[in-house]
């Protein structure tokens, strides 16, 4: 049996092509459709009832696309997947928080581990209720990192502002007593600043990246539900809320990949 | 005659309590009705269209509030100034881009001007339309500033970051042949962020703070129409769409006096 439906994937923008980028490079075989909540990004300072109503907005409108599964690729609208899971039922729904709590733990199972997320996920503690979900009352230290977002954006990934801006956020992790072993980069945006955030933080952290474990939740998901596609020729599709061209142009800095404009469908989700 | 209505003060956030705290300081009799549409923000990466929706959208509600005219303080969303001034005819509406037009070729009639804006405001050429509509020919220089609307919101308003954020944008700028005399900062966000700006360019340059052009625009108009407020006690409103709570914290900076959390209505505009 196979399923040639394409994987529904959901963010608030365009940091979830960075989920999207590893979900290709994990299911070469699958058909893909992203939505990219432009017209209201950013999530991360939004309250948690207006993220949740978007959340479920935008999921239904990636089922009405005839997705077989939905992927909130967003930390921030991660924190809505009981809910948006409920509204999809029975379509599975999976989101980014989980796997990376479980990949955490997993590299550092006494830790300190060390969260850095949106002022949403932070203050939302999204990542601490993930983790003491597993069980675990590993230490944890959390940091807001509101800049990194529009550097991300921006392309602005080396340099001196951007490692003035990770020195910013990462000294005071750094100088936790016991030193943190593990960083979760518990963003979407954040994977394009990994090698400045390694280079500043040093080897003996080590880092979690939510987009690559994500991808490996999502493998596990279609094969167990026997959802994966065949040997067809798999297809691409971007839809955005607002600003097609900007979604193209910033959106290759988090794929990795050339976007051809054309490829990018406007639709409204009011 | 006097007319006690408030005005009515418009912005995609917190950015335009830049503009409500030069109105308060030239118009300290008035009521002030600020409305910040922070669900939504930011203005500066969406299309025309969805931007002139909104405003409109804002506009009304502020008319419903029972203002006595709107003031646009949001450079985006003030190139939706013809439309929403249809949509609110006969009240008066006022928006940042022509005063700040008029004060920077003023200050430099010869030019040639130097104009820091959002993307939106960049790509759209707002200013150099609103100078060219002037019959001014001076030669103008643009620079989108991406990075300053993040680093004023996080109260980030100088040291080692804030200054090489600066050099980046206007290191193209003060390059330029022949140099800049006056410079134009075409954010509502970007006079906290003078002081530093001020100290890179040096003392050559004229900075214009759209902010306090556009509060002596209102204070002429609502002179010529008979709109003053008498001598009663002014009242101050603040209206959002979203998380109250970061309203007056981050408004705070803008407005350069605490916002009471408690003071802030939370309302939708959908």
């Amino acid at each position: 049996m196979s399923d040639p439906r394409p994987i529904g994937v959901f963010d608030s923008g365009m940091g979830g092509l960075t989920v999207m980028r590893a979900l290709m490079a994990r299911l070469p075989n699958e058909s893909f459709v992203y939505l990219g909540d432009t017209a209201r990004l950013p999530y991360g300072t939004k309250s948690a009832d207006t993220v949740r109503r978007y959340a479920i907005q935008a999921s239904k409108a990636l089922v009405a696309r005839g997705v077989k599964m939905v992927v909130i690729a967003c930390n921030t609208a991660s924190v809505s997947l009981p809910q948006v899971a409920q509204a999809l039922s029975p379509l599975p729904v999976i989101g980014v928080i989980a796997p990376g709590a479980r990949a955490a733990l997993a590299a550092s199972p006494d830790g300190p581990i060390a969260i850095l997320g949106t002022e949403g996920t932070v203050k939302g503690g999204t990542y601490r209720t993930a983790i003491r979900a597993q069980g675990s009352d590993v230490p944890i230290v959390q940091q807001a990192c509101p800049l990194f977002v529009p550097l991300a954006e921006e392309g602005l990934v080396d340099g001196p502002i951007v490692d003035a801006v990770i020195r910013r956020y990462l000294d005071p992790l750094l100088a936790t007593v016991p030193r943190p072993k593990a960083l979760l980069l518990g963003c979407t945006h954040y994977p394009v600043l990994k090698a400045a955030i390694a280079a500043v933080a040093g080897p003996e952290f080590m880092l979690i990246d939510s987009a690559t474990t994500a991808a490996e939740a999502v493998a596990e998901l279609i094969a167990a539900k026997d959802l994966t596609a065949g040997g067809g020729e798999p297809s691409l599709q971007f839809l955005a809320t607002d600003a097609p061209d900007r979604f193209a142009r910033v959106g290759e800095i988090f794929l990795g990949q050339a976007i051809d404009p054309g490829t990018v469908e406007l639709i409204d989700l009011q």
